[in-house]
């Protein structure tokens, strides 16, 4: 069905991906200098696109049907080829491939940054290594032999000093032990009281912000810079198995997951995944990772689209500057080059599907991106259960899921995300924080009220990780319309709740655009229905709910600009109304922003009519992460979920027919020694 | 080791089981019939226990080192012989089977009703077919041929009508079709409007409550008994899988969990388990089933014992009696005779290693109850990961869990228990709600806002599920302080917090017994500390904390005799102090109260002073369930997860030395097909 061209919500292929470079070099003048950021597919306006995926569900789809344009979305910046021409001019261009041209281009503003760029931050570690000032700075610090430094490229957090937006990113030191012989030695054990600052178009190191290394009670800014030795009192942690003292333990017998018959799902045309009634699509961009599409169940529309939008981390430590510690782990400038590329019997067991990814560097040239998604099924306990309490007869079902995740690693911190689909209709969006805590310095012997110490001389410091996840639904359809519920106390009364225990279940229609709140104690959910189809067995709208996890929203002080970058943080659920392109929570260029613009909350102040609309609903939940020594050097996952699950949408449990079936080579022990007593199969 | 007598915490054997009714009987008078409730090891006092253990976990103990008294409590009832002298006097005897003698013996008041036992039930169900006045009221209805009547015994909710408190007992009645030919077909699905009530003491049907069939406009009691056609509108909704119309779904391939060298934990003498560094025991009663004790962590003690302790369901339908419909399902009679016989490969995956209980008839008889609970361990994805970005090396662990599970059957409904200990040092108690809703006939075509209609004629009424976790901790001793523990926002102020990023975190002792709610919008969490032990690395008091769930507390009227009588279910923490005995959050005897009584509010009520004491935590949590028609007609798992996390207790992440090595069994697919691409090892 696909022979001719590929499906509209198919990532770019690599020749398209190049394709898209050569058109842009080819509309170039000769006087610039043009280095692209990120080149993925132009997803087609969904008033374009609906036509052709009903067409496509119904069965009528034919080679020659007229289908949306194919387009590659470009960003670029194009400077002059002198030095004083640094000056950039950022351009995102959109690039039809079927006809070869450019049809549209847009000039950043002024106001914003574009995204970042790997090749900038290698540019930002070349930079310091060269320059006299950071060099003699951090000579002055008497590092014992055998030492190196680090530079780790961070985002420069909200601009907030006067003047213009410049381009600027910082650097967060560390010293590594090279006498282990091991370039995996653990260096964020020995962290250094410098950043230095660089301002991208000069390309050079504009300043080197100084940081204190006491405690609790001692001053915010360090009153003189710190010179001498400086990791004497800093200790090793290791992570890597060849340099852990003791090795790893030998106590932990193999499980493995075996499917002999193979997956029980197929993956079509590169993108088409059926398993279990549902089917949708997955595709890979720079920006946002794996987003799902498309999304059915036994022939019915659920969602249309589902990603992670955004994710912001503000450190919580209040020294100068610190408060520059606040990333924008999607918007800051893409995570495709963040992105893991998973490995066979690591990142998941079982039978595994791998999806590969396209990305570009400087020069644009398209770089295949190994395995950077991967699908797999896994056991997760008994689905459900009944035992007839006469007859005796149990009947069990287990709970089978499909998994399609994606890992990125941010320098110190990794954060692996898994669409769940399960059998009974639900849909789960689960995030795993784990990683290396951000520890920077702290004097021998002290405490601090700004974090935790987690190793002799490194404080981790206290920070919020506060996710995004956007969900553009379309229940049966694509009007649909956000329904609050919540079950709430009523007084006892003679008529209607003689003997107290009743009661109210209170539906509220969100009409128009808006934000809301979690509020467990009112058991509050959000529906998200549409009205003009029923449940035939209920008689109510059909539905998916969804419980938004009632999580802390952002500590940091509302007029500060890290609490002003991240409007999205400040409530756990926003009500928009589909527009093309809007798919940003923080809106497109948190980087360096002193204020979200263009995120969710601008949207909602459109108070578009929501009342049977296409509705977009984001759901903000997150981690405040008071650091535990346990979470040192590498720390345990730390999980959240967010359940999007069906409420009068079927007409029984889905997972109803799931086989009950016993597993075969489940086998008896009886715990006396290690090996099971049953023979293998 | 324990050669000579078995381990205090370790269950009562079948031959001690029936040692203690021997003693029993032959203490009783010749006048009195003595009928059995329940028999199970009588817990050591904490005092006499301790010093016991300590020798044990160092090393010390030896064959003749003196022991705790070994004991069995025994609930049972005596009454006379004749029918007069039915009025029975119920009795709970602490019996020494080493000294062959009754220690103490106690006599229930006459405020309380003893838990009921499963052979009371089964006179229920007797009296029932047995009584005219119930057989003329069900022959009013004009069933269609081939059904036949269930009654199903439930216990009667808090007593509200004047007089003495009598031991009644109610029926759900249903109607089953036989022409089906299989006994498991689904009777839930034909409700009728009658409620059987018996006085258990007469065995007699003393009333019939008639129930309404109307929707949310009609009156709340049915103004006349219905007669007639009743389950005309009604419809099948069949769960076993031969008599589903379309039989089972043929696409879910096999997906195996194998372990060919055993399981990484080893049991000895029947109730010690050892896996990855954890050390605890594993009991079996019939009052709380699997109950976990004397927990290690390489060789440092984190918790005296851990419980479910109490759950109560109360239903919201305000139509008189189903107020009445209220289970406390472990304190009602004991969940003993409700658990399931757990089956291979249905109930858990790999090696797993299942446990046998004792329990009772009513004859004193010990009955082995066959894998009432089962250790095995399973896969939960990635452990930690880190990738050092600029070797590109990663290290990934995947996280694997201990779970002792055990599974209750309640009439139409089922619990799943996992206590599940992980490598990073922390344990979680996880619940799932599955099984089948309570429903209750309504008219054709009618909808409620009592409850959701999910079959033709079945309506599922609103109700709660509210857990109670008993956790007895023992913080590297027995001596802990339990802390409340917040992150609050600051504002911005140029000396502390000069950009507003700062947050405080501030911890609050509760140093007198206290009740306490979750705060999820303070990112709330209790931590248990040993204030006499500080973590050599932070400086902080080691400890564990826990993030009670913030769920939806008891809905009903605080005036209602349903709040009233789960009090506990009023907060989600409740801190006491410790007292031998101390087991159940709403107090011994919930069967039919009116009011908590010696639950933990009481324990609460006394302010024990609780500054490094011996405390005990209990969190309370659970579910407002409003069924979905998905929850039609076995529901899919509901989840909680309550979970004990070390905070500074150990000096690193505890998993650290997990090894990363890969699965060499996992295998790669295109997905094209649904076999997998590489060979079968």
């Amino acid at each position: 069905m696909f022979k001719y061209s590929p499906h509209p919500l198919s990532p770019l292929s690599i020749e398209e991906t190049n394709l898209a470079r050569d058109i842009i070099l080819a509309n170039s003048s000769s006087e610039e200098v043009v280095q692209f950021r990120m080149t993925y597919t132009q997803e087609p306006k969904k008033a374009e696109l609906i036509p052709f995926l009903e067409l496509e569900h119904s069965g009528q789809l034919r080679s020659d049907t007229p289908r949306p344009a194919r387009c590659a979305r470009v960003h670029y910046v194009s400077t002059g080829k002198t030095q004083k021409d640094r000056r950039a001019t950022e351009v995102e261009a959109t690039v039809d491939l079927t006809e070869k041209k450019i049809v549209s281009k847009d000039v950043l503003g002024s106001e914003f940054l574009a995204g970042l760029s790997t090749w900038e931050f290698d540019i930002l570690v070349d930079v310091c290594k060269a320059s006299p000032m950071f060099r003699e700075r951090v000579a002055q610090f008497e590092l014992p032999s055998g030492f190196d430094i680090i530079v780790e490229p961070w985002p420069y957090g909200g601009m907030d000093r006067p003047g213009e937006l410049r381009r600027y990113f910082q650097g967060l030191c560390f010293a590594i032990d090279t006498s282990t012989k091991n370039p995996d030695s653990n260096y964020y054990s020995y962290p250094l009281p410098i950043i230095p600052v660089m301002d991208f178009e000069k390309r050079e190191i504009v300043r080197i912000d100084e940081l204190a290394t006491g405690g609790g009670d001692d001053e915010l800014v360090a009153k003189a810079p710190r010179t001498g030795p400086i990791i004497e009192h800093c200790a090793p942690a290791e992570y890597v198995p060849e340099l852990l003292p003791g090795g790893t333990r030998k106590d932990l017998k193999t499980l493995s997951v075996v499917q002999p018959d193979g997956p029980s799902f197929s993956v079509k045309d590169e993108s088409l995944i059926e398993w279990q009634k549902w089917r949708f699509r997955v595709s890979f961009n720079p920006r946002e990772g794996a987003v799902i599409h498309d999304v059915y169940y036994d022939g019915r529309s659920v969602l249309y689209r589902l990603s992670l939008s955004e994710m912001t981390v503000p450190y919580a430590d209040p020294r100068p500057p610190f408060h520059r510690k606040q990333a924008f782990d999607f918007g800051d400038g893409g995570i495709g080059h963040a992105v893991n590329n998973l490995t066979l019997g690591c990142d998941c067991l079982g039978v595994i599907k791998y999806f590969d990814g396209v990305l570009v560097g400087a020069d644009g040239n398209a770089e295949k991106a190994k395995h950077v998604i991967c699908l797999h099924e896994q056991d997760n306990g008994i689905g459900w259960k009944h035992t007839n309490w006469m007859t005796g007869r149990a009947v069990s079902t287990r709970r089978r899921e499909l998994i399609v995740q994606f890992i990125i690693t941010l320098a110190n911190y990794e954060y692996i995300f898994n669409y769940k689909f399960d059998q009974a209709g639900a849909i789960s969006v689960e995030t795993r924080a784990t990683g290396i805590v951000s520890v920077v310095n702290i004097d021998p012997g002290k405490t601090s009220l700004w974090g935790n110490v987690v190793n002799p001389g490194a404080l981790a410091q206290n920070h919020q990780h506060i996710f995004c996840v956007r969900i553009d639904p379309a229940i049966d359809g694509h009007k649909n319309t956000v329904v609050q519920n919540e079950s709430l106390p009523v007084r006892r009364d003679a008529r209607t709740n003689p003997n107290g225990n009743f009661y109210q279940v209170k539906d509220t229609i969100l009409s128009t655009s808006t934000s809301a709140d979690a509020c467990p104690e009112n058991n509050r959910v959000f529906k998200i229905q549409n009205l003009d189809k029923k449940n035939p067995v209920s008689g109510r709208p059909v539905g998916y709910k969804i419980n938004p996890p009632p999580t802390q929203k952002v500590l940091a002080d509302p007029n500060s600009i890290q609490a002003q970058r991240c409007a999205f943080a400040t409530h756990h659920l926003w009500v928009t109304k589909y527009r093309d392109g809007e798919l940003y929570a923080a809106g497109e260029y948190p980087l360096s922003s002193k204020r979200e613009s263009g995120g969710v909350a601008d949207m909602v102040a459109r108070n578009d009519d929501l009342l049977q609309e296409d509705v977009v609903v984001w759901s903000s939940f997150g981690l405040t992460h008071n650091p535990r020594v346990e979470d040192w050097p590498v720390m345990p996952v730390e999980i959240l979920e967010l359940n999007i699950v069906p409420v009068d949408f079927f007409t029984a449990n889905p997972a109803l027919d799931v086989p009950s079936d016993k597993d075969i080579t489940s086998k008896l022990t009886n715990g006396a020694c290690c090996k099971s007593e049953a023979p293998r199969l």
